[in-house]
């Protein structure tokens, strides 16, 4: 664990940066006036919803394909995930030409299937709980020989996550504050350690929803929980964080809060009105905390990672709610 | 007619850049490799979604508001509008401290007359039919010396809305074609006068919903037809052609086409999915064509300008159809 948090680092990630370039989108910043003035703060939105395969997963994925040993490699990859990491996976394994299997629950949307197997990985499916993806996942690599590309407790993904905050705080100078949500705690690994190390002064502040809330109670106990979990529409970060994450974070994060689901719906629908994009629900969580008045950050500078923009239109969260 | 079509050209294009550059947004042009791979060709999309009050008018309005006379601004400036130019002459008038009176009809979107008053106006409702609005407009102006901006019988506003694909033909390159979608033509005819003066070789393609193809008839026929309409999802298009417009149209523009009402849907559903931003119907009108291979831009490099991303989030066009 300790290994892997000095593994890690602003040189790393400047390395993972330049291996994924050619395969990543450096996404745009986007800022909102009417925003601003809603929260009387600077907020700059790194959209990581443009990215490829519409999320920031293309970019540890794609590091972590990158980084294999030749011969490694020449034996595939594999992963279990219902959502982007599956589709970055595969989309990383495609590009440098070798196979890749990817498990995914029985219950994952349609879309997310075609998204995997249109970059030509092979779909195995399993039951819908967290132990039989692992279990699955194992019984692939052992019949396979493929290497488990993890999504988030793995060094070079954490690493090429980092990359979305390197390119934020280079395109935007001054920042006070960097937020991004917390699952798995990939994303916020990686942000933490590029932000603080590129601006010691500035504030990570990771944001969680408070139906799966277990970074932020492990993060005030000081040490990992694992929690129960009711359902949230932030689908992205159901899971719980990882253990090198875990100390990532306790060494890099300033704080953790928390959002309800309420809060959720209403940012991703007010940044999806005033801001004319498509972001997924774990998207909208670090605004959540701005809008509700968690996080203050009144007149302050602020970052804000966009993780994704994968939803599914026919369910939007709003009109779920109407028919019910 | 034929003064109004001399007044607009590049040199006056130009002028309105200068004039209106400081209130409005120089917006992105994105591109998408999946919907390149799936037509063919490379697009470019003008994303005046993301320009100032949500929509490309706010660039007409505020040419036409900016460009009065010290005097007759002082009285102050009327409109009747339901949808987006309302707020752009609101918006524009506010920049320039005079009163605005805009009629609405009185079935408008309340979301659209909340706008329009968040920015001072005041509003006005009269019966939502053409005539009606014409009527209470011609009234508001009598009582109140106001001066008339119309949407797009105005030689300032289609000055202004050319300012787009002036923007557009300046960051891209090489474009054998631009295309727009058309009601009043007051996007068009701006559009078509910038891109033949800048790139005479350019093809100008105007889309149209077929359930609202006054103009792409008037082309066939060679003369301004008025005729029945049926009802079209993109409710900024459901309008006649202007005459001022039409002339425009005439001379510079090398075709109209008309697109289904479920080609526009899909369109629409299709840019929000993969591009992952947010855009009214009205403007997945040109982009319908090219999906439906009504317009042949195989190997081509194109230029699409994204009207606006004004849309009722409650009332989207594949709930709706889900529902019925």
């Amino acid at each position: 664990m300790v290994e892997l948090v000095g593994s890690v680092n602003l040189d790393t990630i400047r390395a993972a940066h330049e291996r994924i370039r050619p395969h990543i989108h450096r996404t745009s910043v986007l800022t909102n006036s009417w925003l601003n003035d809603a929260c009387r703060a600077s907020l700059f939105f790194k959209c990581e919803n443009f990215q490829k395969v519409g999320a920031f997963k293309s970019r540890g994925a794609t590091n972590a394909v990158f980084t294999l040993d030749d011969e490694i490699a020449r034996g595939g990859v594999a992963t279990h995930s219902s959502g982007n990491h599956g589709a970055a996976v595969a989309r990383a394994a495609k590009l440098r030409g070798i196979p890749a299997h990817i498990v995914m629950p029985s219950n994952s949307a349609k879309v997310k299937i075609r998204a995997v197997q249109s970059y030509g990985a092979q779909v195995v499916f399993c039951e819908p709980t967290e132990k039989a993806r692992e279990i699955k996942c194992a019984e692939v690599i052992n019949q396979t020989g493929a290497v488990l590309i993890h999504s988030f407790e793995n060094e070079h993904v954490i690493t090429g996550q980092g990359t979305a905050a390197m390119e934020l705080l280079e395109d935007i100078s001054g920042l006070d504050v960097i937020m991004c949500p917390v699952g798995g705690g990939g994303l916020l690994a990686g942000t933490a350690i590029a932000a603080k190390s590129m601006r010691p002064q500035i504030k990570v502040i990771a944001v969680e929803p408070q139906n799966a809330d277990d970074a932020a109670q492990s993060f005030r106990a000081g040490r990992r929980l694992v929690t129960e979990k009711k359902f949230t529409i932030a689908d992205g970060l159901r899971t719980n964080i990882g253990e090198p994450n875990f100390a990532i974070v306790q060494q890099y994060v300033d704080d953790i809060v928390i959002v309800s689901e309420e809060a959720i719906v209403l940012a991703m629908r007010t940044i999806w009105e005033t801001m004319k994009i498509v972001i997924e629900p774990s998207a909208a969580v670090p605004y959540a905390a701005i809008a509700e008045r968690i996080s203050d950050v009144e007149r302050k500078r602020v970052g804000i990672i966009l993780t994704g923009g994968n939803v599914d239109l026919d369910a939007l969260p709003w009109s779920s709610s109407r028919d019910r």
